[in-house]
């Protein structure tokens, strides 16, 4: 005998999300069927209401349940700086830094040729109409340092430089609290060269 | 700024199942959210229907949307042999060797004072009461090594010597293809304690 059906096909679903496993969807299915029943009606409203309601902004292709985003329609942010990014979850990451208040740029991608991923499949376009509509005099890159992450850093820079608009990367170097002696090759060779004088907030021209 | 607020109640929920930390949980509520309305609404009619249709078999106390199970109703396994576990997902376990062939009783926990859980809150006199009740030949307990199934499986052990039924217990040793300069001391103690000759099914009487 396998699971009884209703119980199979909810293991069967739970499976088809990232990271979840034949155990741990068992688990979890188990967990489920312990719940009050009025917990998981709520818990059903909340998944089909946030599909509903949650649209990407036209402006920055965040994702929200308000059109333009919380991010885009806040007047006290400073709408002079874009810091470009590839997904949500980095948009929130840099949120939860509370550092940073100017606006973002979601390319819901990476430009990868491998996946079949070209110019066109991110939100380049839009990115560029943007800035030519809005006075914009900063755009940060913050794409990661993967192959792809590099290649649409370079891509972008390439393309902005004609508007002669200031183009920034986030730093690469040692994490916060880690040791010279344990760090990577790579990540060590993008620290000495992305050093900077302690006297002076200028990075050092290579 | 957080997420916008349905995303956040659902990464909220999805962190409340077993293993799904705050992460995982950001990864499994936007996979949702790229999946189609229609999809999740029949994941949400999924958990509904499972929670409302299945219930504990009034017999063994497995989960099943039929009552008594559909392993409690075929008429072809051998209603003399009683496997006791611990949890439904031993159960199916053991079904997926395709090895046995008798029924379950499901006791829904162990004994463990610790966790305050006593005899009485565990379906040990249900096993009683059934077993006086219909003719059975055999008991067989796999209910783990911990010091909880130990101690249960001692626990039924003593309360059944009196009706003379033959009671047993998985074997403990050496998993198949595992190497025995690599087995930890006490399963290489319970291999040896449990050794069986060569020549005869007969365990070694200790």
């Amino acid at each position: 005998m396998e699971y009884t059906k209703p119980l199979a096909q909810l293991i069967e679903f739970f499976q088809k999300f990232p990271g979840i496993g034949p155990k741990s969807a068992q688990r979890i299915a188990f967990c489920l069927l312990k719940m009050q029943l009025s917990d998981i009606q709520k818990f059903a409203r909340l998944m089909i209401d946030a599909k509903t309601n949650i649209h990407y902004c036209d402006i920055c292709y965040n994702m929200s349940a308000s059109n333009p985003c919380e991010i885009c329609s806040d007047t006290k942010r400073d709408n002079s700086i874009i810091c470009v990014v590839s997904e949500i979850k980095d948009l929130i990451a840099i949120e939860k830094t509370r550092e940073y208040k100017g606006l973002y740029h979601v390319l819901q991608g990476l430009i990868s040729p491998l996946d079949g991923i070209g110019v066109e499949d991110i939100r380049i376009k839009e990115l560029l109409t943007r800035i030519s509509n809005s006075s914009i005099n900063e755009i940060i890159l913050a794409l990661g340092s993967s192959v792809e992450g590099e290649a649409t850093s370079m891509y972008i820079a390439k393309l902005l430089k004609p508007l002669n608009i200031k183009i920034s990367r986030i730093a690469f170097g040692l994490p916060i609290g880690s040791d010279i002696e344990f760090a990577d090759e790579i990540t060590l060779a993008r620290a000495i060269e992305g050093r900077r004088l302690i006297n002076s907030p200028e990075q050092i021209s290579r």
